[in-house]
């Protein structure tokens, strides 16, 4: 067991408090160590201070919007307050709606179900899942992967440009991407769209936990992000944006909460009148502690500092780079180039190594908790890959000789919550098993890479 | 402010110890009260055995399904097993599938997105609006009221029978009200849709936390509840059922977890495999929380003994009933009678009185939570009213005057988590109340009826 404990560096500010910080797990190699939680873009560990706020509230839970009794009372007024809150985080227009979803997969769903007749959807191919597959109803323009945020521009403005009819249009794009961290020039994709008379939805999922988000700057019509990923992980996500849309469109759930008035017909059937406000998509009792829990972080995020977070993240990610840059086994997949803006997620693969077996390597004699796979975005790692679609599966079997291609990737990530340590011992750790191989055998078992016992 | 401390009854278990249960609220009549948090049929506080389950997982915390880390396999682990636990809690058939929702709306959602082509739907006027909306693509045909148990199955056959043409079919039945308590009987339904080739999905979300259930012994086809009135209140709900309908159905959300493998076409286009399990219908990250704490809760009701359980909350139910029996002025809401087998809901008017003021002086001046309303059951309330549809809104003023007719009803619940002294606190204050009139004035706020300051 190699964990290289950094030499005293000057930080731009102290980690976050988070949950787990002191949570130790065991080595195959014999032994304790604590954990490093390095898969922040999958879920990001919860704030101490979100989950304080959650536990003072829990005592105080009561039904949302429809007791009579103080602690119901108390409970609408934490829930109405939380999308307040939200919305200011957000920076959204005055007229804005914000709707309290399960997660941005969630968000992005209604989205597609409130899409006006014949919009047509554009989104480039190397989205996450979330953002590629939920428009089922709409004719969808995959645009290819472009190599420089001018050419993302480019692309998506003569794909508007020659849409045919020259109808509603929606464009989905991610501001920071899942697998490569890189930032998508958001601002002038807006731009872009709205020129050619389209909407733009923003998947902020990767962003918004790591840097500011303003709708009104960035002049996005609707915004997407989950909880778990900015340290609230109780269930709840967001969709906030232009209310006409959401207003027309039928409930997402059909059921009490959104339903104003229900009346039986005299020939049998039912007659409803649907709410106009963000109730309309929200039936059934609100997720208030989730709600609840992701304005916590918002404000948790806010007093710390963003901008001072946005620091701290960027010398992490110089860490890792520059450590990983001296193992010239290790590629770093990219779409847009060293040089590009980017937030704490770095997705890579190592020569001769099949991923799988590396990020399991990384856990089991390092403790070290990151993601191996294609990370929901299979088009997108296979072109960075460059690797055949036909042949691969998910997973890739875990004993490929070395120098043969990877079928995957390994990825890690980390944010507010991440001490420098975490980073130095990863670094330490891929140089280690790079140089010596691992300590230990591995076998797939239920199609997880396991330590072979 | 009157609290009338019960006198030592014996009771068949003590209350299970649940969260707030110390909480004290302001009374507006001056000082504080514990809080009496009798809406159990809205939400239920979360059992201290759920939270314990919680908090010690919290900082264990990881991504699901999705990553190489020690803390996503165990969350993953634990995700998996929850599924298992509430399977078993729920007596599902080996080859039933059981899919994490949100709530019971959710559950319904997700299961009128999955009906067969052409599958035509019964459902009685008499359900919540969680089992009465969602079947927006299917033919519906609403039943009308039933006032015997027995005259529900034979309303069902007639109706069955007579369907044209003689398709799938799916009945939607509650198991307990969530308006007049009393149980349905769902195994003579389930063999009246049985044996007209329809399906039957259980609403569960009131009976689940009152009574075991079993699928296998009840024979529906599927179930739904919510964890949030099962003493989980983090967001999570579920559906189980026969794996056929869930399978062949497009998935419910649209996004990674769900899908096993996308492809860029040639044509440009997108192909994409989903998953045949529940994780069809699980796309994003799933609320790991939330389905740990609905395992939790099942494992915390089964260890204490339901039917424990069950026999306390009958004396409880015969303590409302016997004591509201001794008050002229209040008419309980009943569909089945007297003698009707029944969970603890109990819906009721009181003459001269409107609903929401009755229930805000229950809150401002003796401390207990019920709520009023028409319980997103419209038709139904209005029906046991006996009111106009056409000249009611959904509130009603507070000012109404005495001997007017309600426009709305006052419903208290209570469950596993209820001490005696709340239920006796309630009927004390009722007595009080209609005796001797309320103690301070109140009015319209923001569509509350709250104490005039």
């Amino acid at each position: 067991m190699s964990v290289v404990t950094a030499a005293s560096h000057p930080t731009v500010c102290a980690p976050l408090p988070v949950l787990g910080r002191d949570v130790t797990v065991p080595l195959v190699t014999g032994g304790e160590v604590t954990y490093a939680a390095l898969d922040y873009a999958a879920s990001a560990p919860a704030l101490q201070r979100v989950w304080d706020d959650v536990a003072a509230y829990a005592p105080y839970y009561g039904s949302v919007h429809r007791g009579a009794g103080y602690l119901s009372q108390l409970s609408t007024d934490l829930f109405e307050n939380a999308r307040r809150t939200v919305t200011e985080f957000l920076d959204c227009r005055e007229d804005d709606q914000l709707v309290f979803t399960r997660s941005t997969t969630d968000s992005l769903n209604l989205l597609a179900a409130a899409l006006p007749a014949g919009c047509q959807v554009f989104v480039f191919e190397t989205e996450h899942h979330a953002s590629l597959l939920p428009w089922k109803d709409a004719r969808v323009t995959y645009l290819d992967a472009p190599r420089t945020p001018r050419q993302a521009v480019e692309t998506l403005e003569r794909a508007l440009a020659a849409r045919d009819p020259h109808g509603p249009a929606l464009v989905c794009v991610t501001g920071a991407s899942n697998v490569t961290g890189e930032l998508w020039p958001v601002r002038e994709l807006a731009a872009a769209a709205h020129a050619h008379g389209a909407r733009i939805v923003l998947d902020a999922a990767q962003l918004a936990p790591h840097h500011p988000v303003s709708v009104r700057d960035l002049d996005v019509d609707y915004v997407a992000f989950s909880g778990h990923k900015l340290y609230a992980p109780f269930g709840s996500g967001v969709l906030a944006g232009r209310a006409d849309w959401l207003r027309a469109a039928d409930p997402y759930l059909a059921g009490g909460g959104a339903s104003r008035k229900v009346t039986r017909r005299e020939d049998g059937g039912v007659d409803v009148e649907w709410h106009e406000t963000a109730a309309r998509h929200e039936a059934g009792s609100p997720n208030v502690i989730g709600a609840y829990s992701i304005a916590s972080a918002c404000k948790a995020l806010t007093e710390a500092g963003f901008d001072a977070l946005v620091a701290r993240e960027q010398h992490l990610i110089s860490r890792v780079r520059a450590g990983l840059a001296e193992v010239p086994q290790v590629r770093i997949l990219s779409l847009f180039g060293d040089d590009a803006p980017r937030v704490g997620v770095i997705s890579f693969v190592v020569e001769g190594w099949n991923s799988s077996h590396f990020a399991a390597a990384l856990s089991a004699e390092y403790g070290i908790g990151v993601r191996d796979g294609l990370f929901c975005a299979h088009p997108l790692v296979r072109t960075l890959l460059g690797s055949d679609p036909q042949t691969q599966g998910e997973c890739g079997a875990p004993e490929a000789a070395p120098g043969e291609k990877s079928l995957n990737a390994i990825r890690v990530s980390f944010g507010a919550g991440t001490p420098d340590e975490h980073v130095d011992r990863f670094v330490a750790a891929v140089r280690e098993l790079v140089t010596e191989g691992p300590k230990w055998t591995y076998r797939t078992e239920e199609g997880r890479c396991v330590p072979a016992v």
